[in-house]
């Protein structure tokens, strides 16, 4: 596969750096620091970070596959299982990372949106008490989620509710928790409590890759260091990997670029909306797009651009997705929505 | 610990990013590009890394530690086990990250100067066959190693050698692998011909954060794609790993940063040599001189220079390790070369 | 729970051990004998075994997860998933040892009888080649199956030839592999050459506790003892393990005890078809006999005798399971088959 | 390797099963039963052995690499490692299951006679903090160690202040801990009572094949069930593990084995004591006899004895290891003893 020419609609990992982080790295490369994560900028970061999301640690790691297995194996004891949706990345996208370094098992559930409910995990929860049966312990939700979608802050504390009382923890990936805090107009702490741990995705944002793991209670934090050592996600050099997040921490960097990439997949979608044959597959809720068209159709727009068809279905048709991200442009969004009308109009 | 006022010798990963990297992450930072190394310059990169170094693939990882567990992932069934030195950063300093993702057995051998040879390894070869004792696959050495020292060209290959005969594999954890070239005046694939799978670092030497795990035949690289994402180290904008490797392998920027390092090591351990009560530990053949003082000098030396002692011996001496980086200066030396001299004569 | 008065349905493990099984036992026990199976009797009766099955290697294990967990550990890379039935023991009643001590990823598939077939492994083998996610590589079958049904002949080889073509490996779970050679009036090789590696179940069908875990080709035993031992599963007096696969092949012992247990499930199968508001849930193809009644009925039976509900229905009605065993009696059978029909008819 | 004429002083575990133990077991063979433990057999038998060790529960399991490995999942997380004695059999002879399973790093300490000190364990107590290190957690003893010592009563219980005091636990490995009780003259509950879990050994002792695992405080056994069923240690028919303890209890069978075991080897010891060229290498504390005697004269008493060179030492001398059963006669002694005595005396 080869470089892309024009903005990619392929995945918000497309895009390159934002040019605040860009500078925040280069600052960082003054003098000599304490490596791993010793050093000022990374306590005074992470204590910024802790702030905004009312936790109590922030543990910076390189991408988000990493940051989910970091945030479970603070919460899962061997024989525990993991209720998630079957269209999870945890489930679907992590080759097995869970299974391979946990040791856990995943209880997915099919969803309509790829958002759990009570009802959802209650199906899940037979055999507790059984000793021939992993005993569910954690609901993993990504906010938004994979499919473009976020829970309501009144979803997420049902389902937060919902978990103490059934002892259950709430691990919520936030690989796009900027884009969900943007979409529900509410602080990054709204959404962070109502979860036990969680992350928090810079690298979808424009960060160049940096990712923390965030937990609520203290007592979530106990070995954490070593985890993170030992799942390979202590860096040397922390300094940028802090760099990037103080970078998207200034002025609601973070905030802004997620507004952005949330407002270009809304206009795609306004500008799509009503062509013939071509019909949105979830709302849109932040920076993705899926939409159900006929298959001959996508095809003939992935010659000139490039996004994924995330899954087939009969009649020949199919959803496609396309991911907006910081520096995606109004002239982009309205240059792919003529092509998708021109090839929808035929 | 606070930052660091003046240059360290703590370690070469307190030293900051090599202008030439930085300049190299700017350039790849320019419009969209396909995310997880399927972009052209991870594919020119790494095929020229492999070139170098004689190698049949490249996977770029996170930090040295991965490269590491990712390179004896390709080469262990769950009962076999690791002949390492009892010094390795594999044994000591990796929180049992090999135990813990491998779920294999390290066989420590005590070593003089963090070297094996057929005749250390030999005595862990005890026990083969005997369905009761993990079965030894691996011998896991460092070049340099963790104490400054380097093989020569012939120990290594005497090594390989008896490997072989053995039906055993060679891994070389190379984080240091550019100074143990630029010491012995070798290429890298001299070095690397020695291994079947090896590390090629690049943290210590100049990078950001980037590391290469490198195979020799292609045979050994099946599944490594599946093993990198599992072990999180997939970077989704892997551009910015590779374009690291593109800044040190352009104009062999990590040969001449290693030389550098090399030489400022070796300035030191002459400054020191014959000073009353200082002795030099172990040979000096890269960038780290291990010396041996009284611990109350060391003390003394701590509060002006960040440094580590690396064990406590009888008599309140100690041995101490000063490491030297691409950007260590001559004034540097000199700085703390009068310090020790100092306090050596009181 | 207490002990169990008159003649258990709840499980084929609810009954205790075969004379003959235990004769061979007290017979083993006669003078010292060297360990872990380097003794004649193991020698021989493995031999045995090997041969009536056409296998290279048999290794006797404990237990039936135990011999699931080391077949599957003879055929699976840390990368690779296992394709399984939603209903397997292996998904559901093995407390997520695959997860945790294979690290594998189980894709379960929902089928109407317990039984995988190609196009239901097929809607399992997206993403192959693609470094997010696991790679299939096992298809995992019970022979019988969980919910009493057995595949034919032509099934088995169907689902082998499709594994063979789609570089797939067949792992059979021969708990109750007696039990289906005895409904297919086939011999136990006919079964064992459609799959790669097979476990021959002795517990629940009159031995103390022995399962086999047989490799049909040479290559598949590789490091088998290491992994047995690992996994452990190596019998210290292996003789005694060994004393209870000979019981069961000396005469054919373990077919006749499952002809016997068939056909007394036959015989309740019979007995209460065409009771109003009974139906049999799969058709009777081994000791199980799964049957859908009032929920009501279901609890008024459980008073005398001793069965799982298996599954809860709408409209308060449920599926039961009822176990036959070698030594179910024509009386257990007709008293059982009474009280259903007295219940069926209030 | 054949089957055995006359006495094997190669292992306990080439004894046969005590007629007790098979009279327990046959008697247990009547009627149907629950499975996996609930039965009231396994309930009595459990409490008995709870009740004799001071234990808060105690959980069977098939061999004693199983009890060691239950026994240490109940105590670490995964970035925890165990102190052990390099001679362990947890070390040496579990194929690294320990690795494997528990993903735990195991710190190896030389000892002089199998035994561990407060102070041989301080040496492996450094990086206790350091994120890199894996964090020492559990101390790992055997009593009797695999060298026939003991610890005494005072030993134990400075380890185990020592152990509170540094927050540590202490995993005390029973596979021989009848012969220990017996040697100490003291209670099995004045040994459990310096372990945090400890397991209780059958096998070597007269069973089949059966340990138990026991937990001292109640807070240790959190899990424990799920843990042995994903260990592959939850047998189906529970009954005939139990009631090998049962028989072994009765009458305090477990600890009339032992001493007459113990008895046997004291024989041997003073038989041997004082004959040229041979020395013993520990003192006789349990049923294991270590002596130092040229490797010719092992080589010649090998060809009518079973029995193990345990290691080889310069000067062509060898040690070698006389095990004694429950089972083993004042003649064999004798008869061992002559054999030796003649070859010494050439």
């Amino acid at each position: 596969m080869a470089n892309i020419t024009g903005k990619s609609f392929g995945s918000d990992n497309h895009a390159g750096v934002h040019p605040a982080v860009l500078a925040a790295i280069i600052a960082a490369n003054s003098g000599d620091t304490v490596a791993y994560g010793a050093d000022d900028l990374t306590t005074a970061t992470t204590a910024r970070l802790c702030s905004l999301a009312g936790a109590s640690r922030a543990y910076l790691v390189f991408n988000g596959t990493a940051a989910n297995i970091l945030g479970l194996s603070l919460m899962l004891r061997p024989f525990e299982a993991v209720i998630c949706a079957e269209s999870s990345h945890l489930n679907v996208d992590e080759c097995a990372a869970a299974e391979r370094l946990l040791g856990a098992k995943l209880l997915p559930v099919v969803t309509p949106d790829g958002k759990l409910t009570p009802e959802l995990v209650e199906t899940r929860l037979g055999g507790r008490g059984d000793e021939h049966r992993a005993q569910p312990r954690v609901i993993q939700i990504a906010q938004a989620t994979e499919l473009g979608t976020c829970y309501s802050l009144t979803e997420l504390r049902e389902l937060h509710d919902f978990a103490r009382d059934r002892r259950l923890l709430v691990y919520l990936d936030g690989a796009r928790i900027a884009n969900a805090t943007a979409y529900l107009g509410c602080s990054l702490a709204d959404i962070a409590a109502c979860a036990d741990v969680l992350s928090f995705g810079g690298t979808k944002n424009g960060a160049l890759g940096v990712e923390a793991v965030l937990t609520m209670a203290e007592a979530a934090a106990a070995g954490a260091q070593y985890h993170r050592k030992q799942l390979l996600q202590l860096a040397s050099k922390m300094r940028f990997l802090s760099a990037q997040i103080e970078a998207l921490l200034a002025g609601d960097l973070w905030l802004g670029n997620a507004q952005h990439a949330n407002s270009m997949a809304a206009r795609l979608a306004d500008a799509i909306t009503g062509l013939p044959g071509v019909q949105l597959a979830y709302p849109i809720q932040s920076n993705g797009v899926f939409a159900e068209l006929p298959s001959s159709h996508a095809a003939r727009l992935q010659r000139d651009w490039n996004f994924h068809v995330w899954s087939e279905l009969p009649d020949d048709r199919c959803i496609v997705r396309w991911m907006t991200a910081f520096d995606t442009t109004e002239a982009d969004i309205d240059r792919l929505a003529a092509a998708v009308q021109s090839t929808a109009v035929g």
